[in-house]
């Protein structure tokens, strides 16, 4: 079953430095948790070429989902759909159905008084524009719809790049997609802390671990000062069913605990990095 | 002048979600700031192929910078040297002056008395095997030396991910190359905030301004709730002087305010997302 997914960002905002990409982190995330595995992410700014060749690179690795953040918005700036258009050699035009969503918005906020009269400008239309056969996703919490076009197998979809609306899209219209394509399957993750050891000196332990448990992914992360080292071994593994994934994580945990108590007093050795 | 930069973020922990990936933040922004231009950001696991993947895609598109961070460190989890080596069709080898290097922080950690005796493991002296051709840089607050390969006109940079000895070697080894390679150049950036108007009916203004100052990046950033709508326009520029750089923003900044007078009362203009 192919539950492999890319992430690709769009914002010059993310190039610049000026703006912390928490999205990419949140969706890894959710996805993980959902049972996708996440393989590249890739950000490039706000212009078409760069849109499309990012695209069309992750398209070749035939992920099961593409998720887009960024870039839908009204502004001249707001590329990724035609992006998506070039990347699949489709014309982009106005959704009906994505014109109405976008119109139904308008017309709350006249009601709620917060507009003086509903008037669809053509940066509002903009975003109803959609590369063809794509279908509009329903934005709960904002104005842009998301986009979900089926490419031979990969789902692309793209989300606003404004956090709240892009995860109540995903939690809405994508996490039931995940769950439905990747089946059964348990995320599970577990740490350990081990103070006043060097990395380098736990570095074949660790190694002993992932050969003796070939289905737990271990990584060791230092996390102390120079002075007082503080290292985190992250257990995390991918199963059938929770019982499963907690039985594998108990394992590896119980033979890291061992191969560092057999390891004598940990405090004689110190700091690593 | 090419002074386009791409970095490459290695690390499973960011792909799970794990990790808040804070170092592509400071890079983008640290290189921006000395008039680089970061036209890429790419993540992958502790991954030989991933890595080499990454790595070759990079390098086909010629930038000056490839920046690398994650990887170096002891563990058999720390693959970026193997990917760089397998992406550059080279050899991994012990280099003598990366060992005095590492052999350097291990004899001063026991001098200080962290360590009973000094003793080169395997996992300490992968440290010191580098891509052949590749030259160490001196890591002023870890063990772990940075990487540098002049590739037919690309420098690939190799820096570890723990942020402390990333930016500790970025500052010693890999900021003094930047600046002499973009040359004098300043990077200027301003930001406006308005509140009570549209996303969408700023979007006209928005467009007409970069329209008149194709040198000046402007980019909206809706910030508000939904029911008290605020939103960053953010204007950037790269120039020869910063006099110029805030000469340009100046101008635009200037015509964004007199569009937004022009166009009436913005409270009328309430919430777009």
């Amino acid at each position: 079953m192919n539950r492999r997914m890319e992430i690709i960002c769009i914002g010059t905002e993310l190039l610049i430095g000026k703006t912390l990409n928490t999205s990419e982190n949140w969706l890894a995330k959710r996805a993980t948790s959902l049972g996708v595995t996440v393989k590249r992410i890739t950000t490039v700014g706000d212009d078409v070429d760069e849109i499309r060749g990012a695209i069309n690179e992750a398209l070749q690795r035939e992920p099961r989902f593409i998720l887009i953040t960024g870039g839908l918005g009204p502004t001249y700036d707001d590329k990724t759909l035609e992006g998506v258009a070039a990347a699949l050699g489709r014309k982009v035009a106005v959704d009906e159905r994505a014109l109405v969503m976008v119109r139904e918005k308008y017309e709350a906020y006249f009601r709620e008084g917060r507009m003086e009269k509903v008037e669809l400008t053509p940066a509002r239309i903009k975003m109803a524009a959609l590369p063809e056969g794509a279908e509009p996703l329903p934005n709960p919490v904002g104005t842009a719809p998301g986009v979900l076009v089926d490419v031979d197998g990969s789902y692309l979809i793209a989300l606003p790049g404004v956090p709240s609306e892009m995860k109540a899209i995903f939690e809405e219209s994508v996490a039931p997609m995940m769950v439905r394509e990747a089946g059964e399957v348990a995320f599970s993750e577990k740490s350990i802390y081990v103070d006043g050891m060097m990395e380098s000196a736990l570095a074949p332990l660790i190694d002993q671990v992932m050969r003796e448990n070939p289905y737990v992914y271990v990584k060791s992360h230092p996390k102390g000062e120079e002075r007082k080292p503080h290292i985190e071994i992250h257990l995390s593994t991918t199963a059938e069913n929770p019982q499963l994934a907690e039985r594998r994580l108990e394992k590896a945990a119980g033979k890291i605990y061992e191969l560092i108590e057999g390891f004598g007093d940990p405090r004689k050795q110190l700091i690593d990095r």
